[in-house]
């Protein structure tokens, strides 16, 4: 001790570890927040009936990448010193969505399950993209997905968006707008019309609230190479707004447009009941992602007019898990991005964290002599359903009262503080404080 | 359509997809299970007044590094495709623990947390090590940690274990035992006999179970150099197997064991509330990692004598974030392998799910002429509480009633067939039906 050795060891290298870009990451205030959002999307999840799975963080890369996208964006794992082992395993990498998880797993376990299938699905995701506002390199989605084998009723597209809106209406991020279309309709109208660029035709018309109807209509011509016979049905059908069927009554040119309008109508006719305005059919809406086949949704914050983009989008694919089994699996999914959404609200300044324990009660340690009477308080407490931290030292009551103050714990209990005593307790918001038993009080 | 061309390209390329070793993945019925106890152990932490906080699943190498431990075992994150901004940022791996993590967390968020922190984690965690029963890749860890600056009283030691249980008692797994044990007792006696190789002789004591006293005493003897001055009352101690302080009551040799035998003695004596047997103060436990400095926790399942290792261990150390802040943490922690208990028990057969939905009540569709109205059914049930499925097409009776059945969903409503009609439920396990209404009825 004290040695010159002995001192220049105790000079500690410090590395001073800071943030990582893209990986959010939570004070226990607002973890709280995000802790009750994510319970309350569960419990409406579960409330249709939806079941939980769970899958590996990571797939294998044969598996990621069968769809041949969004490959740069892909995180691979490797050990930091590499075995043997390694050469023989098949190369992993974290799953960069929860769609091919679930087509994966329904193939994999296709006779174990249960159909229709209806999962949720509440994990991180990863993508190697560059990180900005709602757009992270790690993050939440919430998504919920119906598969059956061969056929699956319409009936599921207009149920998603009634789940989408419960799980909304628990979540303090004011007014929503869910806009759903159906592909069918426009790629039917492209096919009757004759027009061959279908890619470069959606993904302008997809811009159309962007943009405005005249510069699609500008692109159209010049870029896409449409003739004004084709672009004034094209412009006539996406700027269609309607809240129900009867806004789709136009003349179908084929039997894919008629599909089309039949279903989006039902879906609009089985969602009346939602608040008016919180479901528009916006037949401008395609989603870029190729395999949706019918239903397409995506829903925007309409009180962060700041923060256009999609915070919950989704549709139906005819063949989910076409690569993986020899079975026709149609499913409609929609997906929550969780992350984006709390993220947003967050920097916008609408999640204040006012609470840094989930506890409802600090109880008082009076002194060492009482600690074994404080803990059974605290556990009869528990017993029924109170959450109660027991403070550790029997400090000054002050500093026990400002320990609570400082956690937002709201309750502070007194117990007796000798053999005859009674129990007190002090709600911090009124200042009133009455006496209790720890059988019988209630919050 | 029907060209050969076209009939080539529909024979798909299957890839069959398969487990992943070492990355569990459950059917639904058994993650259910998996659910119900994650709730119940986050419930329990949360009854004590720990908070929640998660960290990103990676941290920067140089953080995970910092103790130079389990390197080869660490997975490092690279991208499928690298860009050239991937120089320019920190190269990144998935967490191991969440001690680090607490670690860092805590030194780079120190000014924002109030102390003691009480906080609990309830995440994945990685390690590339080979796969086998109870140790998988890829894992869930529920720790809870305190950490309080420069002095963390003992009561915490003693709270952590009284937590766990709490928490175990709500699994369905048997009788377990805690083993608790104070550093400071054994290595004080050491230091007290002049034993030099400490490590070489607390790894030996920690194999007393399994190998026996005059095993330990050979290989102390032969192979770590001692005399049978020094094994004597190393083995007088290390048998020591006590409920509380009555049983400590041997002479210290120095401060140290001192320090230790009255921390000890402290825990043992404030967990006398549980169960007799449950928690037994052994001196022979070590713990292998170096950063413990004092109490020691390791637990074993009783009911499963197949299984060895400990499921949920833990300890206290000196001097927490001393690699990432100039101050000095004490903390203590204790961590259940979450995974590694499922794993097991499911493997033993003790893990039975029987619902592959987490619905309560399955509401059957008589026709389309009431939809509407039996959508309005779940959606009062809803709002009371009820967790509801609305069966989708309006098939065979039967049919509908065998989705309840093989969906684990113990009742079925019958809604009105026709405007006038009454509702009904049945029960599946009775097969009782009786008349019920959407705004009154209890399962």
């Amino acid at each position: 001790m004290g040695q010159p050795a002995e001192k220049a060891k105790e000079k500690k290298q410090i590395y001073k570890p800071k943030s990582i870009s893209g990986f959010p990451e939570w004070l226990p205030e607002i973890r709280l927040v995000e802790l009750q959002w994510l319970d309350h999307i569960r419990k409406t999840f579960e409330s249709y009936g939806f079941c939980s799975i769970e899958t590996p963080s990571v797939e294998e890369l044969e598996v990621l990448l069968a769809k041949g996208e969004t490959d740069k964006e892909v995180y691979v794992l490797n050990r930091l010193q590499a075995t043997e082992d390694d050469a023989k395993e098949a190369r992993l990498g974290l799953h960069f969505d929860q769609t091919v998880p679930l087509a994966r797993y329904t193939a994999q376990h296709f006779n174990d399950l249960v159909f229709p299938f209806k999962r949720y699905q509440m994990q991180r995701v990863w993508r190697g993209e560059r990180p900005q506002l709602g757009r992270c390199r790690e993050f939440y989605q919430c998504d919920i997905d119906v598969i059956n084998p061969d056929h699956l009723p319409i009936s599921f597209d207009a149920e998603l968006p009634a789940v989408i809106f419960d799980a909304f209406a628990g979540l303090d991020i004011g007014r929503i707008r869910m806009k759903v279309s159906n592909r069918k309709i426009l790629i039917g109208l492209l096919d009757a019309l004759g027009v061959t660029d279908v890619i470069g035709t959606t993904r302008t018309v997809d811009k159309l609230e962007k943009i405005g109807e005249s510069e699609v209509a500008n692109i159209l011509t010049r870029e896409v190479g449409l003739t004004t016979a084709q672009i004034t049905p094209i412009l006539e059908l996406a700027t269609i707004k309607t809240a129900n069927s009867k806004g789709l009554s136009l003349a179908p040119r084929n039997a894919q447009m008629e599909e089309g309008l039949s279903e989006l109508g039902f879906v609009l006719d089985n969602l009346s009941h939602l608040p008016e305005g919180s479901v528009v059919g916006d037949l401008s809406i395609v989603r870029g992602l190729d395999y949706y086949t019918g239903t397409v949704y995506e829903t925007n914050l309409l009180d962060i007019p700041e923060f256009t983009s999609s915070v919950c989008s989704g549709g139906r694919y005819d063949d989910l898990a076409g690569s993986f089994i020899n079975r026709h699996l149609p499913g409609v999914g929609i997906s929550i991005g969780f992350t984006r959404l709390f993220d947003v609200l967050h920097h916008f300044g609408h999640i204040k964290g006012e609470k840094k324990s989930p506890a409802d009660v600090l109880i008082v340690l009076p002194n060492d002599g009482q600690r074994t009477a404080a803990a059974e308080t605290a556990r009869i407490l528990r017993g029924r359903g109170y959450k109660v931290e027991l403070y550790h030292a029997p400090q000054k009551i002050g500093k026990q009262i400002s320990y609570a103050e400082k956690k937002g714990i709201p309750h502070v209990w007194f117990p007796p503080f000798d053999a005859g005593g009674t129990h007190e307790v002090k709600t911090l918001a009124t200042g009133a404080q009455t006496p209790a038993s720890p059988e019988s009080w209630t919050a």
